[in-house]
C-alpha cells in the first residue's frame, strides 16, 4: 500500500542533503514546502516537493491524505528517557512544592532509589505493559522513535529484565525503540559505600553480558558528583565500546564535571544536559563532533539553570532536545512542551527547536540516516498537525496539535 | 436522565459547605473521599460519598459511569481568558526567542494592538467560529466554566462585536461563559496620545451601552503604566458599577500602580496578574475579600517575574488560577499547565493549585454557589481523569488526563 499526503500548508520536511546533523545557523533551515506532498512506498519516503511538480500516476492503491491547510513534520524522535519504570513519585512533585530540592529528597531515600525499589518489586510483565501504554501515548503525541535507558534496576538480574522489557518492545511496537544500558545511573543501596565493588560489577559482568547478547545500542553513565566520577565513567564507558556499545554521558546535570570533555575523548555519540557545561566543555563536544542533548523539562520542573543552548548552537555543537521522560524529574513525554521550555527559557528558536527534536535527535541514536526528516529514502515517519504554521507547535502549548501519525507509511488509527 | 459516578479512586469535591472561597490552610483541603460516587438529578448534584454509603435505588433512568480506579474533580473555572480574538501570533513568540521583549513588540506595533487590527477586520460568524472550535478544546481537556474579556475591538462597534460574540456564546454553547467588558485594555491607535478621549468615550458611550444591553457580568480595566493610571481606571470601574457591571482588574503585571488597593477600593472580585503586588497591596486585598487571580503562564512565557503566590495565601487572601488565554502573552487553554507552572515556579503545592482552579476561580466569577466544587445542589460539571491520584494533574505535564467530561450531568461525547 501507498500513501500520498497532499497540499500540506507548511511540509516541514528539515531536509540534511545526506548530512547527519545540522549546526549553527543550519538549525534555522527547515526546508519548508509550500503546499507540499509526499508520496511514500511500502513505508519509505519516494518523492517530496510542491504538489504542484507532483507527477506520478496515483492509483487505487494508493491512500491519500489531504493535508490542506496543516502543517506536516518528521515525526519526533525523544532520544533521552527512562520510560520503563514502575510506581510514581507525584509526592516528591508535591514535597518540592513546599521548598525541598531534589537532593534532599533522594537523601531521605527518595529519588532514583526510590523507583528501583518498585522496579525490582516489579515483574518484567508489568513493566511491559506500562511502558507499552507510554509508548502508544507518545505516539499519540507525534514520537515516532524513542530511546530507553535502563538504570532502574541497579543489579545484574534487574538490568538483565528492564532490557529485555526494552529489547521486546523494539521488536512488538509501532514505535522505533532504541536500548541503552545505564548500569551506572546511581550506587544501589546494597553497594552504599562500596561504589568501587559496584564499577567492578559492572565491568566484569554486565557490561560483558549485555554487550555479548546485544541487548543495547548504547551504553550511558551518570557522571556526577557522588555517582560515579570521570575515572569511573571512562572505564565503564571504555568496557561499553569494548562490547560493541556506542557511548552516551550524563553529564554536568548538577555542577561541573568535566563530563562533557568525557564525552569527546571517548567518542560519545552524546552528551546529555550539560546545565553546567564550561566553555572548554562546550569547545571539547565541538571538536569531538559530540551531539548536545539538551533536557529543559528537568530544568523546568525542578527550577534548576537551563543548559546553555545559545552557546553551544552558536559555537557549532549540533544540538538535540529530549524530554527525559522518568517519573522524578520530568514526568512529561511532551516533545513540543521541551520545544515551548526551550523557547522561552533557553533562547532557542522555534526552528532550532524543531530540528534539535527531529533530525539531531535522531544523530543522537545513531539514525538520522533512517529518521528525522522528510527526504527520499527515508522511513514514513510523518505527522501531520492541526496548525497554522509550525510555529504553533511550542507556540501553542499545553494541548496536543496532532491530526495524524504515520508510522514507517501507515496511519495509525488511536480508538 | 441521572447519572451515577461509582467507585472513583479519589474524589476530590473540594468541598467548602457553603463558603464562597477558601483561603490560607484550608487551600490545602480537597474534601478528597476514596472509593466515591455522586448522584446527579437533572443536571444537579444529589449526592456526594463513599460508594459503600450510596443507598439510593438506581433504575433503568440512571447512567452509570464507572470510575474505577481514575480520579474526579470539579470542572476547572477558567476565570480569565481573553479567547475571542482572530489572527495569531508566532511570530512575536519566535522574537521574544531571540531577545525582543514584549514591550518591544508592542512598540514597533505588535502586541495587543496587533490582534486588535486582526479583531476589526474579522466578521461576529468568523470570531464565533473560532471562539467555539476553542470552547470545544477546552472542554475536552477539563475546563467547563470560562470568563472572556473583550478589548481587542476598542472602538464601540468592534467592542459590541465581540459582546455579542460571547452573549451567543453564552447561550449556544455547552460551556459556562461569562462576558467581561475590557474596553480599557489599551489605547487604540487611532486616539494615540488623546487618553483622555478615550476614556470619556468608554464613560459616556461604551459603558452606558454594554450596561443597559445586560451585555456583560464585569467591567475590567488594565491598569498598568502606559495604558490605564489608577485615576482613570477608579473612573471607568465606578461608572461600570454604576451599570450593573461588577469591577475586576488586571493589577501590576508590569510594575507597581496601586492597582490592588485599586481593586478594594473599589470592590473588585478579583485583582489579576499581580506580580508586582507589595505588602500593602497584599493587605488591602486581603482587607477587601479581594480575590488574587494568578496567571503563571504569562510569566512563564514572556520569562517575566511570578506572582507572590506563597505570600497571598499565606496572608489570608484567596488565590485563584486562570489562564489568561489570549495570542500574545499566553497560547494555551490549559488548566493542569497552569498547575505545573503554579506548583514548580510559584511554590504552590497541588492541593493550593486545584482549590485555586476551582472553588477560587468560582467565586472569582461570582459562581462559587453554582460550580467549582463536588457538593449537594450544585451543578454536575465534573471531570473524570486516567491518574493515579490528583497529584498526577501538575504532576504528569504536557499530556490531556481527561477520560470523560459531564457538563450540567451529561456526559459529553467527543468525535
Amino acid at each position: 500500500m501507498n500513501l500520498l499526503i497532499r497540499h500540506a500548508r507548511q511540509l516541514v520536511t528539515v531536509a540534511a542533503q545526506g548530512k547527519r546533523t545540522k549546526i549553527g545557523r543550519e538549525m534555522r533551515e527547515l526546508g519548508v514546502i509550500e503546499d507540499g506532498s509526499v508520496l511514500v512506498r511500502d513505508g519509505i519516503i519516494e518523492w517530496v516537493g510542491r504538489d504542484s511538480d507532483f507527477q506520478f500516476e496515483v492509483n487505487q492503491e494508493t491512500d491519500i491524505l489531504d493535508a490542506t491547510g496543516k502543517v506536516v513534520l518528521p515525526g519526533f524522535v525523544d532520544s533521552h528517557t527512562h520510560l520503563v519504570f514502575a510506581g510514581s513519585r507525584e509526592d516528591e512533585f508535591a514535597l518540592r512544592s513546599e521548598g525541598r530540592t531534589y537532593q534532599q529528597i533522594a537523601d531521605e531515600g527518595g529519588g532514583i532509589l526510590s523507583t528501583v525499589r518498585e522496579v525490582r518489586k516489579a515483574s518484567k510483565r508489568e513493566l511491559k505493559k506500562l511502558a507499552d501504554s507510554r509508548l502508544d501515548l507518545m505516539l499519540r503525541y507525534g514520537t515516532t522513535t524513542v530511546e530507553i535507558k535502563t538504570g532502574y534496576g541497579l543489579d545484574v538480574e534487574n538490568e538483565i529484565k528492564l532490557l529485555e522489557v526494552i529489547h521486546e518492545l523494539e521488536k512488538e511496537h509501532m514505535m522505533t525503540v532504541v536500548g541503552t544500558f545505564l548500569g551506572a545511573h546511581a550506587i544501589p543501596p546494597e553497594y552504599s559505600e562500596r561504589n568501587r565493588e559496584y564499577v567492578q560489577l559492572l565491568l566484569d559482568k554486565m557490561i560483558p553480558y549485555v554487550g555479548t547478547k546485544h541487548l543495547a545500542k548504547f551504553c550511558d553513565v551518570f557522571c556526577e558528583a557522588g555517582y560515579f566520577d570521570t575515572e569511573e565513567s571512562e572505564k565503564i564507558l571504555t568496557a561499553g565500546k569494548k562490547f560493541g556499545m556506542r557511548p552516551k554521558v550524563h553529564a554536568e546535570e548538577l555542577g561541573w564535571t568535566g563530563g562533557a570533555e568525557l564525552a569527546a575523548k571517548v567518542g560519545a555519540v552524546s552528551a546529555d544536559h550539560l546545565e553546567y557545561v564550561t566553555a572548554s566543555g562546550v569547545e571539547a563536544l565541538k571538536r569531538g563532533g559530540v551531539i548536545a542533548t539538551l533536557l529543559p523539562g528537568v530544568s523546568f520542573v525542578l527550577g534548576h539553570r537551563y543548559a546553555p543552548a545559545r552557546k553551544l548552537i552558536d559555537a557549532g555543537v549540533p544540538v538535540a532536545l529530549a524530554t527525559d521522560f522518568n517519573p522524578g524529574s520530568c514526568m512529561s513525554f511532551s516533545m513540543p512542551m521541551m520545544m515551548t521550555i526551550a523557547c522561552t527559557h533557553m533562547s532557542m528558536t522555534p526552528e532550532e527547536a524543531i530540528t534539535a527534536s527531529t533530525l539531531n535527535a535522531a544523530a543522537a541514536l545513531g539514525l538520522s540516516d533512517k529518521v528525522g526528516s522528510i527526504e527520499i529514502g527515508k522511513e514514513a515517519d510523518i505527522v501531520v498537525y492541526d496548525a497554522g504554521t509550525y510555529r504553533y507547535l511550542p507556540y501553542h502549548f499545553g494541548v496536543n496539535l496532532v491530526y495524524k501519525v504515520i508510522k514507517r507509511g501507515t496511519i495509525l488509527e488511536f480508538e
